[in-house]
């Protein structure tokens, strides 16, 4: 699914945006912190400051109602457009909330991101987009 | 509708991303360049390279059938995750081929990108958000 090219792009990018739509089809978008293991993408709910409860977080219920998600990642340069690219993975979004697959996500977006370490994430969800079309554009 | 602080946040960044969904709910998110003008953003189609004639351009396609969207512009700080900050706008999309707004939308992100004055913009079509909602987060 993903290629070698691909998952390389992905891995050198530390933030990337999750676009989600309720069940009406009005999209959100927000970046996010991510990582990527064999054809899934993992974001965690962390310890940031949150308006209300994470179960209450509008990515969160738009999965819950409609599980089609996009996520992109993207190169900009502003002074050489020569570069920009893009890599946006489409696919189904599952909310894990314990068990082995959401632990080994947190260690590994641990692993990518320094501040999450002090965190304690393990009352947090996990979101996990099962890839189903992957589509870049430019210098990927 | 966007008040002071959302529109100084956005006129900073230079890449925003643009969330469409089509008419299954199915999101799509691309990064984008674009530019504000009172509570519109826009955004043009341009002479960047694409697979296909730009009337075939999902981001078109999706808004033609689901005129729902969401853009998002964000600051990240991998050092820093107190300066971490995001302004979200939700509306209805329009495609504007022609006429007084599609020129002073293309005249406006040519002030702003250089990249794009050396480009025929005329023939290209401007996406222009008419926004509904503001959402912020952060450091904003």
């Amino acid at each position: 699914m993903l290629n070698d090219d691909h998952r390389r792009f992905l891995e050198d990018r530390r933030v990337a945006h999750l676009a989600t739509a309720d069940a009406t089809g009005a999209p959100h978008v927000v970046p996010v912190c991510f990582a990527v293991r064999e054809n899934d993408v993992y974001i965690t709910i962390d310890d940031k400051p949150k308006r209300g409860p994470a179960t209450a977080l509008k990515r969160l219920r738009n999965i819950a109602r409609n599980p089609a998600v996009a996520l992109v990642a993207d190169h900009y340069d502003d002074a050489d457009w020569t570069r920009l690219g893009w890599v946006m993975v489409r696919g189904k979004a599952e909310i894990i909330d314990e068990g082995p697959e959401h632990r080994r996500a947190q260690e590994l977006l641990k692993s990518r991101y320094a501040q999450l370490r002090a965190m304690d994430l393990a009352r947090h969800p996990v979101i996990a987009i099962r890839i189903e079309r992957v589509s870049s554009w430019g210098a990927v």
